[in-house]
């Protein structure tokens, strides 16, 4: 950030008083401009004994497969924006569980929410970002093309989850950045 | 936003190709800026069988008593967030128990995530956006001066678990623009 998105003047990098981190603060009309983290929603789409990927048409990961989540708009609910990514890159229909995984990436001030769903019908086909969507088994997991480590940690906490017959929302962290 | 962070031109609101939602798009460098939902992180700080609250010195909302809670940063993981939050507004130290409640105001565009805490010494002060800080019973609780409805519902849902024995997580959403 380099101007002031309210009055196109010059900001400054400043620590404003009372507080102890340093902002983008215009030096004409002194707005601080502040930047939070990002969430991401997004959906475990399930359907019998097996869940819905998106192979991704977008960088970054091109190619690789995920589940369907994309950044929370302003205006929705946490499970609308997963619904809403779901319908996007799958065009598929489902019914969310609750919330399963919360998994922040301090790193990039992102914090991941994801939900298990199920899936409604089978009438699903990529969207614009993806470019196949497909139901894999456990055993036919793509692990070692999974676009994100959220995804992957996702989808082991479920298989687990689900062998122990009872499903838990999880929280987690991941502080590396080599991964995402 | 009427004019551009990055170069200082203008923004007009439209809709980019391949996106759905109007945003405010820059008129000669082209970049999109977006605007997403903001979290708020805070801890529910449990002392024996009382609740520590803090009595708000800044607006909204002044004079009100809240649950420890602010805009997370970026950087911090939620629980980091919470934690921090806690230590400003009421120099508290607790060891946090986990998510507790997950609250959307789609209205505001906000994520509320309050986690439970064990506060642990009597140790804690008003800090600067506070006038006061204070333990209460449930039968103390102010509820009629309460500063926001995520901040009640939380409290209700502890005491209500608390009585049968058990805590888990609650997601909620909050709709009404009217109380918050
Ligand atoms: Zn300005
Ligand atoms: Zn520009």
């Amino acid at each position: 950030m380099k101007f002031c998105s309210t009055c196109g003047a010059t900001v400054v990098l400043r620590i404003p008083e009372g507080d102890s981190i340093p902002r983008h603060v215009c030096i004409a009309c002194h707005t601080i401009h502040y930047r939070n983290p990002k969430i991401v929603v997004g959906c475990l789409p399930v359907w019998e004994d097996k869940i819905l990927l998106c192979r991704r048409a977008i960088e970054p990961r091109y190619g690789l497969w995920t589940l369907p989540a994309g950044f929370m708009e302003n205006g929705e609910t946490t499970a609308q924006g997963a619904m809403r990514e779901t319908l996007e890159e799958a065009n598929a229909l489902v019914e969310l569980k609750g919330l399963y995984t919360l998994i922040n990436l301090p790193h990039i001030s992102q914090v991941y929410m994801m939900f298990r769903g199920k899936l409604l019908d089978l009438d699903f086909s990529p969207g614009i970002e993806s470019l196949e969507v497909a139901l894999f088994r456990e055993e036919d997991i793509p692990w070692n093309e999974l676009a994100f480590t959220t995804i992957r940690d996702t989808l082991k906490h479920f298989f687990l989850d689900r062998k122990n017959g009872s499903f838990q929302f999880h929280e987690g962290d991941i502080i590396s950045s080599s991964c995402d």
